[in-house]
C-alpha cells in the first residue's frame, strides 16, 4: 500500500474530537460548534464513568469523571446565553453536586499523602542518639499516625458517600441529562450567531472576572518572598467546627480565582472562543490571553488549596484531646511548614501573573 | 571675629581623630597609621567603659564596649603580621572572652523581643469566641509566659556574669592592656613599611577569607525563595544539652561568614587599607569591594543569627516537662516561624551577594 506524502494532512471533520480542543474555529453557529464541544465533554463524562466499574482504576475514572464535570458546568455557565437558561442553570447544579461529592475522597488522600511527606521533610536525619532527639523524633512519628488514622477515616467516609452518591437516583439523572448532550443541546436563538461573533465576547467575559478577581488580591505582598503573611494570625484563627471545610478566610480569594482561572480557561478551550488578536490594541496585559501560563496558574493555586487544607488538617489533629506535648510540638510546626507553602503559592502565582505586555502610554 | 571662607578646610591632624575612620590613607609608615587606628578604638573602649557606671544607660555603654572590643580583636588579627605576636594573640583571646561575656545579656533580651512579637504576629486577630480559638490563644499565652520565664532567668544569669566579668582581675588586665593601646602599641620591623604598600594586602587577605567561606554557602539554593532548606530536618535535629548553645550545625557556615564579614568590614576602616582601584583590572566581584553592602550583608546574618536562637529556644521551651499540648503547639509554630525567618536571611544574603561587576571574558 502506498505511504500517502507527508504534507498530506487528514480532512477535518467537521465536529472536532472529543480530546481535539485546540482546533480551529468552525466557521458555523456559534450554536453548532458549543454543541460539538459539549458533546465531546459528554462523551468524556460517560467513559469515565465506564472507567469506574470493577477491573479498572478507579481512581483515573473518577478524576477523569470530576474533570468532565467541571468542563460542562464551567461551558455551561460561560456560554449560558446560548442554552437554554433553565436547563443549563440545573445541570450545572447537579454537576457541581457531584464533583463535590466524588472529588472529596481525593482531597482527602491528597491531604494525607502532602502531609506525611512534609513530616518526612522536617524529621529527616534524626538520630534519635539523645532523649531529646528521640522526644522529638517519637513526637513526629506519633503526629504521622494520628494525622493517618484521621484522614484515612475521613477518606474512607468520602468513599461510602461516593459509592452512594453514584448509586443515587439524583445521580442516575445526571448521567442521562449528560448523555442526551452527547446529541441534543437545547440551544437558544442567540445561539444561531456566527461562532466567530457570539463565542469570543462570553469567554472574554469568563476571563475578565478572573482579571478582576485577581485585581482584588494582595498581590504586591505575595511577590515580596518571606512576607509571612501567610502564617500571620496562624494561632488566632477562629477554628470552630466548620473549620476543617471552610479554613481561613484570607484564603477565600485566592480559591475564588483558582475557580475562575479554570472558567476561563475551559472557557478557551471551545474552538474559536479565544477573540483572535487585534492588531490596534495592545494584547491583554494579563495571563488570559496565555492559555499555557493560565494553565501552570491553576496548578499552583491548586496547590495553595492543597497546602492551606494540609495546614488546617494539622491544626485540627493537634485539638484531638489526650495527645503528647511532643506530638502537638510536632503538628505546630507542621502547620507553620503548610502555611509557608501557601505563602510560596501565592508568590509563586505572584510571579505567573505578570503583564504580558506592557500598557502602551497614553 | 572674621568667619574663614567656607573653602578653607581645618589643617588635617597626623593621627585621625577615633570617629573618623574614613579619613585619608596616612602617607606615613603603616605601624604609624595601625598604631592611630588602634588608639581611637582604644579611647572608644575606655569611653565606652564609663559609660556603663552609675547613671549612665547601662546597655548603651555595654553594646559599645562589646563593639570596641571586637574592633580591637579583629585589627589585631587582620594586621598581626605588624604587630607583636604574643601580644596581638594575647589581647585577641581576652578581648574575645570578654565580648561573649557580655554580650550574653543582650542575646538573650533579643531573643525573648523577637519571639515575643513573633508570637503577637502569629496569634493576632484571635477573638477565643469558640472552644477552639480560645484553646489556640491560651495555648500561645502560655508559650510567650514560659518563653518568658526561661529566657528572663537566662538573661539574669548573663547580667550576673556581666558584672562579675567585669570586677574581675582579669577583666581589670584586659583594660590595662587596652588603656595602653592609646599610648603605645607594640610593632614589628613590618610596620616601618609605608602604609600604602603594607596594609592593602592585609586587608585584602581577610576579606579574601570571606569570599572563601561565601563560596562554600548553598547560595543557589538560598536565592531560589520558599526552598525550605532551613526547616528541613526541624524535627529531627539532635538537640542535645548543648543545643541553645551550638544549635543547627547547618547554621555554621552562615555564622562563620557572619564573623568573616565583621572582619573584612573593621579591616577595611583602617585608613588607607582598601586597595586603590586598579584600572588594569576589573572590580572584584563581590561585596568585600563595597563597604556599605558589606554593613547591609552583616545585619542580615545577625539577623539569621537571632532568628536561629530563637527558634533553638522555642524548640528548648517545648521539652519542658508538664506543658499542655496547645502550648507545645503554639511553639512549635514559633519554631517553624523562626526557621522560616532563617531562611528569608539567607535569601535576602544571596540577593546581596551578587557580583558588583561581572567576571570580563577571558
Amino acid at each position: 500500500v502506498a505511504q500517502p506524502p507527508p504534507d498530506v494532512h487528514p480532512v477535518p471533520t467537521a465536529r472536532p474530537a472529543p480530546d481535539d480542543r485546540s482546533g480551529p474555529a468552525a466557521g458555523g453557529a456559534a450554536g453548532e460548534v458549543l454543541a460539538g464541544h459539549l458533546a465531546g465533554l459528554a462523551a468524556e463524562f460517560l467513559r469515565a464513568l465506564r472507567g469506574r466499574e470493577p477491573g479498572e482504576d478507579e481512581a483515573a475514572g473518577t478524576a477523569a469523571l470530576r474533570a468532565a464535570a467541571r468542563r460542562i458546568a464551567a461551558t455551561a455557565h460561560t456560554y449560558e446565553p446560548l442554552l437554554d437558561p433553565g436547563w443549563a442553570q440545573q445541570l450545572r447544579t447537579e454537576l457541581t453536586w457531584l464533583g463535590a461529592v466524588v472529588g472529596r475522597e481525593h482531597r482527602h488522600a491528597a491531604r494525607l499523602a502532602r502531609l506525611t511527606a512534609a513530616l518526612h521533610r522536617l524529621a529527616a536525619g534524626r538520630d534519635g542518639t539523645d532523649g531529646s532527639a528521640l522526644n522529638q523524633a517519637v513526637g513526629a512519628a506519633r503526629a504521622g499516625a494520628l494525622l493517618e488514622r484521621q484522614l484515612t477515616l475521613a477518606r474512607t467516609r468520602a468513599h461510602s458517600a461516593t459509592l452512594q452518591a453514584l448509586g443515587s437516583a439524583r445521580f442516575h439523572a445526571v448521567a442521562d441529562a449528560v448523555a442526551l448532550l452527547t446529541s441534543d443541546v437545547p440551544l437558544t436563538a442567540a445561539a444561531g450567531r456566527s461562532a466567530g461573533r457570539a463565542l469570543p465576547p462570553l469567554a472574554t467575559q469568563a476571563c475578565r472576572a478572573l482579571t478582576d478577581a485577581v485585581g482584588a488580591l494582595p498581590l504586591t505582598v505575595a511577590a515580596n518572598p518571606y512576607n509571612t503573611h501567610a502564617l500571620h494570625a496562624s494561632l488566632g484563627e477562629a477554628a470552630g467546627p466548620e473549620a476543617g471545610q471552610d479554613g481561613d478566610p484570607r484564603d477565600l480569594p485566592w480559591h475564588r480565582v483558582r475557580r475562575l482561572v479554570r472558567t476561563c480557561r475551559y472557557a478557551l478551550e471551545v474552538p474559536g472562543a479565544a477573540a483572535p488578536p487585534d492588531p490596534d490594541r495592545p494584547p491583554r496585559p494579563d495571563l488570559s490571553a496565555c492559555p499555557e501560563r493560565l494553565f501552570d496558574a491553576g496548578r499552583v493555586l491548586e496547590r495553595h488549596r492543597e497546602a492551606a487544607e494540609a495546614a488546617e488538617a494539622a491544626a485540627t489533629a493537634a485539638r484531638t484531646p489526650r495527645i503528647t506535648p511532643a506530638t502537638a510540638y510536632a503538628l505546630g510546626v507542621l502547620h507553620a511548614d503548610q502555611r509557608a507553602e501557601v505563602e510560596a503559592a501565592r508568590y509563586a502565582f505572584s510571579t505567573l501573573w505578570r503583564p504580558v505586555a506592557p500598557a502602551p502610554a497614553p
